[in-house]
């Protein structure tokens, strides 16, 4: 298992450093003898944003390697008296994790908290910047079922302007050779993502056309209020993985969610539900994942 | 011990299975060499009403079994943005925990949530329904005592409509052999509970007479302002457990509260802290009770 | 290591007790083979006051000797309920952990707690009264440069009237022997504090004449609204530690403050970054100290 001070980002990461974290969280799915390798080790999880999903997610991973983890939220806390980011997380630093999993609304952040710390630092989502750890869980999803990314062809749909999830996976999936498309409002979805080797349209049935995988994005409610798009009826209509949407998939093609689902607006309940969803199960692996970043940085 | 799928309900469980509880709780009490059954285990708390002794009651239980415990509140959660029950817990279930242990304002949520999920669920209180791990304790408590409910007689004071634990420990009292009675006002009393075995009356110097134990319930005050009754002074007078009513009680007879106390409204403070008062003993025991429902569903 | 029932106040420790802790905390610094004392129980922390630093340190210690923490905070509480201190301490104590870690807005509600619980009770700041753990972690920070505080100056700047901090510290610099002055607005340092031994002035570059640690207090903004003091450029120029005051302290001289810092009001940024800054081995030395404290009452 390669060793990495921090992880930050999934951008420039290679093939075979993302299959590393592959067969390590398949050999943790596996399950095995427990061995708690971090045993008497400190985790500290500071999220400046509310979060319990990829939280409780790294808390179940730190604690299954025998972790301690200590949860610093800003309700309640120093933060909320005004101290710095900068004062933040070198005070839990100096607490003596060997890891600081952060995440912040500012887009840098985590390579911020890790260039003024002596700890190891983990992005759990920066900004509109990136989400690595949910990158590595959703390509993780796939290659369990496909092992190989050559001539498969992934659709992101939805927000991608605001979303740090697309720019982590659009990463791991260049990389790991598949073909990326992106569907939108086209106040959401730019040609500039063209420039990151994706695909990019406003119309969603001709996007769907061939695709193995469909990552549909959470629908920001606030943005309606932001008139980035009209309607949630309109929202669905037109770029809503519907039943019927779903029923012109390929035979084999899957449905993922990075959650909390809108069911209804970017996904309809019996496609969330049904049997191309692979939404829990990357829920599931996102532990698995954890645990083997956590290793990695230990 | 017997082994449990879920814990949902005392409804229908027979004398021996909790008698099981109550021996295994006892064992627990007494001590002895730390094994730590649950180590490497995983339990999840689901709370989506406020509460911290029934959480700390249960996270006390699963850290003394060697689990980890990860806490999941509404506050700052994904289901303050809007997911729906069956996701969040489907969620919560793919993180690997052997237990989710929930508390819901809805009645039936926890049979809901454990038809839906892979794993066990224990009720921490599900609306009007049930708190079935209080009623254990409660029970247990008594049985500490009296080792057997024949011919012992239960009354239990104050607002029975709204209370889910009065009906787990009336399912639990009725299977061990005892006689319960109900008292409050008229309001929150109704003669539907004779049905399930206990006598109704709305006088509580009557409903005194003779019995061994008392279950004061607590005061909702925002009660009060649905008019179930006048004012907190007025219910302190008819229905308060005041030093003069506790004095005329049987030599023996012992006061019961779940708590929070309001005191000087259900309870005068001098009863709650005196000789005859189990309340902090509940507490207590809770733990033990609760180690060994953990240890039953594992 | 002497054992303590409770850790309360500082007053009236003598040095070698104080002493023992630091030997121990050092012990505990410089690592060693991991014997977790404590495995298998349990520590509660009950703090009806925001704080994740103080929290987080007792956390990091206790998890640290393998003891089990809760987390009990006023927020979504039944203290919320309106339970008495009394109750809820006793009910904390009733869920069986070794020892309660309190902080509580009222001077004396950890005696109170001391008084009423049959576990260990741990002061984490009652009050204007004390704060023991940080006085211990502020003096063992010194200790560890010094050794002796024969012949050294230490002065206290800023809001003295209301700090609990000072307080502690006062008792154990005094024991320890050093020589203690207190500076800060005429509305916040008075006459009085010369009783316990402590030099009084209003002028803060007399008063950091030939002085070896400066201990710069925390600025509550909300006493400028309360009239303490004028405002945060009038209080910076008077009573702040500016780069040209820092500049002109005795060469080894050092400076620290218990955090969170308010950079520019009590403090300049490049002092509290600065190579005379102690302040972050102030957090990190607070885990060993508060690992000794936990020890000595277990």
């Amino acid at each position: 298992m390669p060793v990495f001070r921090h992880l930050l980002s999934l951008e420039g990461m290679g093939r075979p450093q993302i299959e590393a974290f592959f067969t390590r969280a398949a050999e943790f799915e596996a399950g095995g003898p427990h061995k708690a390798p971090l045993a008497g080790r400190l985790v500290a999880n500071l999220f400046f944003e509310p979060s319990t999903r990829t939280r409780s997610s790294f808390e179940a991973a730190a604690k299954a390697l025998g972790a301690d983890v200590l949860n610093w939220t800003v309700a309640g806390s120093s933060a909320s008296k005004g101290e710095t980011l900068l004062d933040t997380v070198r005070n839990i630093a100096a607490l003596g994790p060997f890891a600081i999993i952060i995440r912040h609304q500012a887009s840098g952040a985590a390579a911020f908290a890790a260039a003024n710390v002596p700890c190891s630092v983990i992005n759990a989502g920066d900004g509109r910047h990136e989400h690595p750890s949910q990158g590595l869980l959703d390509t993780y999803t796939l290659w369990r079922r496909w092992k190989t990314f050559q001539n498969r062809r992934v659709l992101v749909v939805g927000d991608v302007l605001h979303s740090r999830v697309v720019r982590s996976n659009l990463h791991a999936l260049k990389a790991l050779g598949a073909q990326v498309a992106l569907c939108g409002p086209r106040s959401l979805v730019h040609d500039g993502w063209a420039a990151l080797g994706a695909q990019v349209d406003t119309d969603l049935d001709r996007s769907l056309e061939g695709v193995d995988a469909v990552m549909v994005l959470r629908v920001q409610r606030e943005r309606m209020a932001d008139a980035f798009f009209a309607s949630e009826r309109e929202y669905h209509q037109r770029w809503g993985l519907s039943a019927e949407r779903a029923a012109r998939l390929k035979p084999d093609a899957v449905v993922m969610h990075p959650g909390p689902v809108n069911r209804g607006v970017e996904i309809a309940p019996e496609v969330a539900d049904g049997p191309r969803s692979l939404i829990l199960e990357q829920v599931r692996n996102g532990v698995f994942v954890r645990m083997a970043i956590l290793e990695s940085v230990k």
